[in-house]
């Protein structure tokens, strides 16, 4: 399979791709994350999000625990070819560990940040094995 | 003023957050971008976007040389506190120095990055002094 639209791809030095994910329809921002090259090429490949966890150092099939898999509508570049937006059907409408659609639910308002949006989904229930 | 709002975010080794700035009524997702403690809280106070420039080093009044500034609806942050969303009023309608409106003008099509909009302004006319 080509890979050349990998090649495009200026990562960082870690060799990382900052990735915004949007609600098709809604067009709602709902998560933030990072790709390496692999996940990058599996989320193409199999049509699902796949993030790197710089935390746990690994690759991270979004839904994997939560099952709030997010399905991918399209996949987006930036400019300067160092962000990716990706069009995703979230799975469950819950894209935060929270249990909310958004893991942006904190707005500023008047120095405080305040909340903008319900929790859906008890993260206690998400997380149950 | 009270800046535990600012104290609330947490911050790269660098001293950044990302930003994702998003148009107000569309809500198509038109720029990322970074800022530091001082231009999130100048953004705040002016009402403008104000980022970090990494590759200048310094601030960045959004629209200073191409006149498209973005003025901001609303700041939001993500769980982590680490991710800023910002909603903005594109003034001209561009975001992107190629002209376009979002920086994200390609999509990945049959493994090759195909434009998806096209150039409203000519970026020559947009950095003429």
């Amino acid at each position: 399979m080509n890979k050349a639209w990998l090649d495009e791809i200026h990562w960082t030095d870690d060799g990382l791709v900052p990735v915004i994910a949007q609600q098709t329809g809604t067009d709602r921002v709902v998560m933030f994350a990072w790709m390496n090259r692999e996940s990058l090429a599996l989320s193409n490949a199999s049509g699902y999000a796949v993030y790197w966890s710089r935390s746990r150092q690994k690759l991270w099939r979004k839904g994997e625990e939560s099952g709030n898999s997010q399905k991918i509508i399209s996949i987006s570049v930036d400019c300067d070819a160092d962000v990716i937006l990706l069009e995703i059907e979230q799975e469950g409408g819950v894209a935060c560990h929270t249990g909310r659609e958004s893991c942006f639910y904190r707005t500023l308002d008047n120095g405080i940040w305040k909340e903008n949006s319900p929790v859906l989904k008890d993260p206690a229930e998400m997380y149950q094995k």
